[in-house]
């Protein structure tokens, strides 16, 4: 990964950590050329959060890198103390980076008296302090209007594409499959980029962890099928798509995944299923190792955010990076 | 449609009206027991608004109909003006009551620099006095959570369902479909509260007002299709369905939309087209005579309206009145 | 006009303009020596803007020209457009420049139920971005204060002065005449400037557009009247006031109104009055050719607008160019 | 002075005052039958203020009366206390009555770097916890809309029209004048009810306390003049221009001033003017035996406080007692 | 416990419980003469919470209870989640009832670079939605200052005081001690209010969880010692003093706190001092059995919550059950 | 002392002056090698202040002076109009520097219905346009979490040190003594600083100006007393304190305090103990002369303010000039 350089920048810019994924905390300032300051973060016996940056924050622009993966409470309660912190002593701006925002799936109000997490979460973040947000693949892209700060939202689009051009020379035989219609979108657009044709399975959620698949649209018989999800938790809806894919002779899957967290038995029954050759995620999310399923491979986005960091700073365009930057043909003006 | 009784509701609220859609709002107050108050809107020569509400709203909740239609920019002046002028003269509450909330459609940053129009009407709604907002069927679910004041978001299901059980006694032969495979979510409901299939088109918007259907996913040769938008604007999206629907032996359509726009040469275009036997709309937007395509049919929401207001003042639960409620087998807790 | 040079200024702002004067727009930029930058603004098929800033605003001084003039609701919503474009695109100050406040007569409760509408709207286009707006002579000084962000509250004054200096080398039988006598503020600062007297109507307002003049306080048998208004709409009012004067043995009169609307029938109305010799606006509204009165003289006040631009981005002081700021022997202290 | 009854009225309201005007708090609080409620005020020995209200709030409807009469500072700062206080102790509403806000003179940006201290201050007694402010007779209409709370603008008007007709039942001869063109609506309402003519001075402001008269328009010589003002602090501007009228050969001047301050050695002064029969003010401010000059003479404006506190919390209109409520005559639809 | 009467209460309230105390919420509602109304929490496979209140809340007072005890990220989001849910659904006034504010600890900013988390955790609680807080005991009274919403700062005084009267007949040998001269006070009013003298400890603090006693002020040899703090985390402060006071001639010690969390090692660490007779808390704190040293007594505090709920609902003065509320004597005017 | 040099801090900053201590002021513009810049602060005779700050503040980093020392209500609200011109007129950032918050001894609810006056102060002056408070050693530490913008929390401490170890060669027999247990944290820094024992009195207040000594915690027979208190007002506690100790032998005391009010009969009473050899305070407030205890010595804090200052416009921590950064070895980490 190449260094960026720029006195300037260096001078100006303090990258934090929280205790969610310090591993992409470090590779992103890495690539911006400064040393991940340092944070003290401690519980008291009463478990409340002691929290201190170990490095002046005055005047300087404050990036503060925590996804929010479990145990997510405690990793917002960190963002938050930090972004409050960074605010008290004097910082000139205070941006969150948050890789995977996990409250994203709550985005709307499809039952009585819950709360639309997303929004709930967004109002929290910027009560604490933060003036820009930057985040990556929100499980819904209107998400990105919760917040009422400036939010950059990014997309791995673009890794994922460079992977499997170099990884499938011959795409004549490739679908990009979406479990669920209601968020194929992502899948048409590395369908279109890879040229290859898409299709979208009927899913029926019955509970959070378990899905039914009802049907797919489009045509996937006996073809190489690209799994397309946003996250991939439990892997319970994978295995269904996977199931329903076996009866259409499909043997040779990829899952991909932007955000990777294999929670509950995922890695127990992922590993069982024999057609899934590879999973693919980024490093949004850090992973244990016993929490990553034999075919995992994980490729770094943290140049992603290290640039759209460094082109904040530096007052350049960022709407290259962006989530939802549409593909040129699709501009109609 | 009968009358709510109630002493009490009658000398609590008041409904005023903009110019957006005064005979709903007449039919939404006459559902409530009380008159529709008298509101004076004119144009200075400067064509400034000037805006008088002819009823003392002291201690009074105050209930705004006004839809988003066009000409929109005038209508929101409108109701920006009649939200501040109950907040300044001592309004209890002041519900936003939109039925048509037009700017829903811009949910998300798909190109670099333009706004969230969504989220910006739901902040200026909001900065106006709007305490509360009630609308109905939102572009996208997730809108909901763009404004910052508690918000009713209803729908028109039951009055569809309620229709079609009536219209036709033999569902055998009839598939619900919905153009875009990104919001097939609601035409999944209706098929499912009709006992019917569902498919949907592969929908690629060239410009505003130009789509094309590339396929549909799932079952439609020779069957008599329920076309289901939110909004039916142009008319476009509706004639590129039916002429692919047409390639799969189609004849009989009907179209179902929420919100009736027929903007540009609509009228024109739905006309010739054969296949559609009916487009059925609800009155959340006043459709001026000119703009009434022949196959058009008008189901009133004024009691869905009417409902939701008496159970907010009323302190009632009003979630089965909502878009997203979840049918009981959608539950999965 | 000369063109400010300083390349520190020029990489630091950015003039974007709505479609309300796009020539004023050109001319503060060229005064700047930047482009003005591209803007697209378009409607949907469903009424609804569509608004993009043309060039990156990351960390920019963004300043977005737009007056308040017809069609006033298009007008406004794009100014909230372009505003909240550059605030969620991480613009580092966000200047609403709002040459015609028209609002500004709204400014104050005199019926039951109204707006203060100069007061909603300068909260509106806070709640949608500006973090200072700048605007140039309002109806009354204290809409100033209605802003909750620095304003910058220009004043036409100077080049009315020049232009008379010029016009006009003896200025022995001239008089300044206020058509009313609540705003004769204005017409006494520019008699004192020209060194004259000061007469003023006893004006009486039937409604929006009809006046009656009961008198003139103050002396103009057969002087040559320069009559001062800070708006001319229809014309109504100046055409009461000469028609008056008439009766007073004034034959020659130059009507002077910093903004220039000509609505409704405003130039039939001037073109038919034979004393007055011409009609000085500024060019803060953009008059089509069509509502061009006949004696209709603009002069340009790019440059002002230009000069408190450079200004506020260079921190100098920019007091000398306010509405407001007195003669120096108006100053007791 | 009539008690409203109203049990209802009585266990919802309570009335609190600072030190600014005891009198007429009491006198607000007996028309609304209630007594008023203790307020402790002290300060500690360093010159902090100890405020304490001396009845439980919770749930009431809080009124305090307070002008901002001299000492202006310690007067604002026991207001911005009870408000606070209220706030705190959970009252269900907190207004705040403001019989003399004297701030309002500051009312534009007529130098630089000063304040418009009118917003401001309003700004400042919303952030101590006001959600309602009640006040009479502002010197510019316009600083209502400095307010972001709703705001009810009381007027003497009624008291002084009921006086002179009383008082003077031939007005044959009568004529009022106001100083300052810039504000002569007041004396133009006044003269329009009492069916006599108006005039104006023009006034020139050398310095805070000195003023000079260059004319008058409008016809005086000779009259009995009803001089209006919306206060009088030093007397200064009412004695030039009595001094201007007794050139014209004015013998007879009663002065109105809503705002009765006699600062300095206003009393003094206006003792000398022989040509004052009489100064009428209002009880806004309590005025000490030491500042009233001999033709004083304070009516009461408690009822009509009494009366907006009672349609406020009763629901009813106020509309009638508010400053810029036109005449009939004045209104053009 | 007697249960309120009064049908009007208990129409308006609700009163809810997140995971934190069960019991205590059950208390108290059991006080007010309702059933605690349901809630469903749980967490989604990505360690998300999905939060839903079991009952309509429209325009109902909603009373949330949660003290912020472990685990307290996790207590915390779902008293956030529960107060948004009220917001959104309509809720009149939503009441966090916090008995333990356990981040009140964090009241200063005694190193750089740290948050002030009792003021950060104040404005998130506000974010999220609660107009009103109920605490009880805060580590100091200051942070009552934290909260921008009306709180009520409650005691347990009146609990402990009776316990000993009832208890210690003759305290002619008694003594109340407090670990910490800087939080003396409290120590001080419960000797007071028992007619005994009182001592304090110097403590100093090398760590989180490790402290040393320099001495004592105060006279206690030999005597029977009531020791008190406002929270029992490890007990390791305890645990010194009472080593301290060994070497006193002291064999005989109570120990009192507010808030008992006994964490860490706290049980096996007081269960080995024998000098301590009994551990008196309250329930504020949900203790599990296994963390309950074996001189543990629970009081319940229930009927203060409940009694102040009730006075808030019902517009009655709850001065007597703050925290602050000084002794007759104690109040010098 | 020394002036700091660095053109590019003075071109940056601004230094103005209320009326509260100008003398400060200026040795802080000196400290920082830029004038003070002129003020006008002037009453008109309604007793309203006008307020003009004398230099352009466009782009600049303003600093404004102003301790609440009495008058406190006639200091507060100069403070007020010179934050909010600063924001009006278009300052970079605003910063508030009180070096005497006298309201900081408000900061809990020992009665009902009162003020947090702490915490209503700190909401005023960011109401009024602060963006950064600077203030030094406040009545409790916790005062500082009342401020919602960045507030930096000044020490006198090593003023004090510096000069006893210069004072006190040997300090043998030395004690520092707290007059009250509530406070003595701030006692104990010093006596570790200096190497000595420290003693707390247990005081009573039994009104503002009235106070009891119930005893002395600690070993001071016979010693040389160092008397450390925040503030030093009426006197009255230094002089029971004294008192009490006069009854244990003690005849050298030194009394210091940071703040110096000496209000009401302070000088009196003070000149007559003759045990108090001086009395050390800063020069945070102005003490006139006839306000002068005989013992008094004044010591300047200006170069901690100008030092904080400079770190802060040049973005270098500050930390070490904090009141409660703790000495190294309290840090348990």
């Amino acid at each position: 990964m190449e260094t960026v350089s720029g006195k300037d920048l260096q001078n100006r810019i303090l990258v934090f950590s929280g205790l969610g994924n310090r591993v992409l905390a470090e590779e992103i300032a890495t690539f911006l050329g400064v040393p991940l300051s340092p944070t003290l973060i401690r519980k008291f016996t009463n478990d409340n959060y002691y929290v201190q940056l170990g490095t002046s924050v005055r005047g300087k622009d404050v990036f503060v890198v925590q996804p929010i993966s479990p145990p997510c409470s405690d990793n917002l309660m960190q963002l938050f103390f930090m972004l409050d912190i960074a605010r008290g002593a004097g910082a000139n701006s205070i941006h969150a980076v948050i890789p995977y925002y996990s409250y994203a799936r709550s985005d709307k109000k499809d039952a009585p008296r819950i709360s639309i997490g997303a929004r709930l979460i967004a109002d929290l973040v910027v009560a604490a302090g933060a003036t820009h947000v930057i985040t990556m693949t929100l499980h819904s892209a209107q998400v990105h209007g919760f917040f009422s700060v400036p939010t950059d939202h990014l997309t791995a689009h673009s890794v994922f594409v460079r992977y499997f051009k170099e990884k499938i020379p011959d795409m004549n035989n490739v679908v990009v499959v979406s479990p669920d219609i209601g968020h194929a979108k992502r899948a048409l657009k590395l369908a279109k980029a890879l040229g290859v044709p898409a299709a979208a399975g009927e899913k029926r959620r019955l509970s959070d962890n378990r899905v039914i698949i009802d049907g797919i649209m489009g045509e996937v018989r006996g073809k190489r099928v690209l799994l397309v999800d946003d996250e991939i938790a439990t892997g319970g809806t994978i295995a269904e798509v996977v199931e329903y894919l076996r009866g259409l002779d499909v043997t040779q899957v990829s899952v991909l995944g932007t955000h990777g967290i294999f929670a509950g038995d995922a890695v127990e029954r992922l590993n069982k299923v024999p057609e899934i050759e590879e999973i693919i995620v980024t490093n949004t999310v850090d992973i244990p190792p016993e929490r990553r399923p034999r075919q995992l491979k994980v490729l770094s986005v943290a140049h992603i955010f290290g640039e759209v960091i460094r082109r904040n700073v530096m007052g350049e365009s960022v709407g290259a990076l962006f989530e939802f930057w549409p593909m040129p043909d699709d501009q109609g003006w």
